[in-house]
């Protein structure tokens, strides 16, 4: 792959300049912009690249990019999953350039999404060119799912799977994103956790009440917080009746590959401004609380009077918003139904408990063949040993590859420590960005190699 | 007293217009406007009646207004607190006419403040020039009080309390206000709770961090609720330790008048929107806990996200606003000693407790002389027998008169339960106005045949 190689290293410019094209785009699902003008512009970026694409839609969902180059002679498929919607830039003012306007600076690019996730698109879109371009062939099969929802709670994504069920087949996945550590190792997800979003509210007398009245008028902040008070334990373990009953053990494997991450206790606590964490654990118990514990997280809460001085007040509402990180076993649909019989269970039916979002945990096993390979390409193109996830800390839809079309999968990306994902001054690095574009043709030559070896 | 009742009759117009002109005034505290334009007119309206007048003033404070009237020959000495300054008016928009320019409709006067408390300021200094004016001296000595903070918290009454603690010396005292119950029997308030105003605190990480970190971040939304639910039981009672040791024992007279308030459970429950009241209590136990009840009610909560759809986050910061009703005895000092040790005992150090104001509750007794007083004038005036309460839902620092000065205290006024107090078209009944001047008339009227019936 020497030629391609050098195919990135000569075009990176050309590579950046076409990053720069998607960033200016505002795909910004969540108020609905940007997506036709992306889909377009991304479809054309596939085309020259000599892939073929595909808009492929369903009704009342943002259209999903499916592209494939399919070689003459392949033993195996890789698929690719990314998402060309991005958050909202607000706030504005914290931005140091405008966020739809890439700017490089000390190495680096800056705009809305192209860490998350647009610098990992055109990655793998110039990875596959660069083979195609020097070799005139690819020795896999390669697939592309570009789907535009991912910010917005990805429901459209699993109607997709099951209607393009055939389409979609492949020997392994690699999904969104991933970072350098601050070690400046490269890191590779296995998994993720999965999650369940609601919004709670209790409703109080019709409107606000002097408080005078808190003796006889029930007020439903007191009422929410009995409610949440029932949820958890001090140290956050969950109270909630058969929670943990669909949990998968934890594997030895992984939390070997967990204890060989880098954790300084106290450079966290002091990052974080903390005197303990959760359950005052450390060490590797702090490692496992950090990834291999399920949580029951309050997003937010209000209710009442929130100004300056005193108001004297029974609310007439309050509301909560609570996410769930889910681990692997653990369903969406189960937390609901043991979360009903917890609120009938215990007297709570003034509780109004709004599912919002969810969907369960994946990830692929440390012995897995995908491991194999992504672990080799990733240490040849960093030249470092890879630090290893089992889970990540966050939640991505990774269930689609891994669960409903049982495509082993596993998660890298183009980032760093400092990429400021979802934040103000978002950016990547331009030379974690060609050594993306790299990886990527490793991961394809190791894929290869590997089917030569074994099949 | 009836020349003095007939003068009523015939000035009535000219009474309104002076209380047109005073809530014209913007006495608003909150915003530190109007207080000098107020005092002013005031101490002329005060003059014109015949009745001394002296600006007190202490540093950082607004000026307290002092009127007298001391006849040449009198037994008893009877004096009347009030307060010159008003809520702010917003919203604005929900006024019919505009706040500060006094409109009447349907023979009421609408205004901020004429209500609270201007109506009662202008009623008993006409009722004194009244007898002044027909009989050309009174029976029984006055003074006046009219402060300009207590929409603020009225923390600077005490002070001059204590500085001026002879002037104020006085046999009987009437408090700020009163009003006609639905069935338009006119009420008698023997008393106010006290109150202590507390913001809550809590601190998580120095920013707001990703939730899949919630296994091993804090977060201060959940701090929160463990401490506010270490507070309180499910039905209302306080498990602060030694909270109820302070509190006076209900009296047989106190719980006898509470049973003759008309009370309609089923139609309260339907004026508020709720199926059950606080610990589903009803009837006479229902009325108990809105009078006779110390409670801790949060009168707002808030921290993390509040946005549409989602965001997973655990938020940095978790408040919550606390106030306590206090029952005579209860000190808001002892409360405060027993919330740092109940802090203290249940290990919540990361709970950070900011008081912001309180005072105890006080009352007369019901068979105080005061009472009996008030009664009979008022049965007098509205020609109905008068419902008693031996203490109001609400907080008023009446204890300034009654614990601090040792002066037999009543609350009666001019409003009724439409006038809106607190909020947008505040307003008062003309007839109203004018039976509470005849009603002050009468006060005095009973004050001097009680000194010379007793004394």
């Amino acid at each position: 792959m020497k030629e391609a190689m050098n195919y990135v290293d000569k075009n990176l410019e050309s590579s950046i300049r076409t990053l720069k094209d998607l960033c200016s785009i505002p795909s910004v699902s969540a108020q609905n912009e940007g997506i036709e003008e992306s889909v377009s512009l991304i479809t054309q970026i596939m085309e020259n690249a000599g892939i073929n694409s595909r808009i492929l839609r369903i009704n009342n969902a943002n259209p999903l990019i499916y592209g494939e180059y399919i070689p003459e002679f392949y033993k195996k498929t890789i698929i690719f999953y990314n998402h060309y919607d991005v958050q909202p830039a607000d706030p504005l003012e914290l931005w140091e350039s405008p966020p739809f306007e890439p700017k490089v600076r000390d190495g680096k690019l800056f705009a809305r999404g192209v860490a998350d996730n647009k610098g990992n698109i055109i990655a793998r879109i110039k990875a596959v060119e660069s083979i195609l371009k020097t070799r005139g062939e690819l020795p896999v099969a390669v697939k592309f799912i570009f789907e535009g929802e991912e910010e917005v709670g990805g429901v459209s994504l699993p109607k997709y799977v099951d209607k393009y069920e055939e389409l979609f087949k492949a020997d392994m996945g690699v999904w969104e994103s991933g970072d350098k550590h601050e070690t400046e190792r490269p890191t590779i997800k296995l998994g993720y956790k999965g999650i369940a979003y609601y919004d709670v509210l209790v409703r109080g007398p019709n409107k606000d009440v002097h408080s005078g009245r808190a003796g006889l008028i029930p007020n439903p902040i007191w009422r929410l917080i009995v409610f949440l008070n029932s949820l958890r334990d001090k140290n956050g373990g969950i109270l909630i009746e058969e929670f943990y009953d669909d949990m998968d053990q934890i594997q030895k494997e992984d939390m070997e590959l967990l204890e060989k991450i880098p954790f300084d206790d106290e450079m966290i606590l002091k990052k974080y401004g903390l005197k303990e964490f959760e359950g005052k654990s450390r060490g590797t118990d702090a490692i496992k609380s950090l990834y291999l514990k399920p949580t029951c997280n309050i997003d937010g809460i209000y209710g009442g009077y929130e100004g300056a001085s005193s108001k004297t007040i029974v609310p007439s509402e309050a509301h909560a918003k609570l996410d769930f990180r889910l681990l692997p076993g653990q369903k969406p649909e189960n937390l609901l139904e043991n979360l009903n019989r917890h609120i009938e269970k215990y007297g709570f039916s003034d509780v109004e408990l709004n599912y919002q979002y969810g969907y369960e945990a994946a990830k692929t096993e440390a012995s897995s063949f995908a491991t194999e390979i992504i672990t080799r390409a990733t240490r040849k193109t960093y030249g470092l040993e890879p630090l290893i996830y089992p889970l990540s800390i966050g939640s991505s839809p990774m269930y689609n590859f891994i669960n409903k079309l049982n495509i082993p999968t596993i998660s890298v990306g183009v980032e760093y420590w400092g990429s400021l994902v979802h934040a103000s001054n978002e950016n990547i690095r331009l030379e974690d960005f060609k050594l993306g574009i790299k990886n990527i043709i490793n991961i394809i030559d190791e894929l290869s190699n590997y089917s030569s070896e074994y099949n």
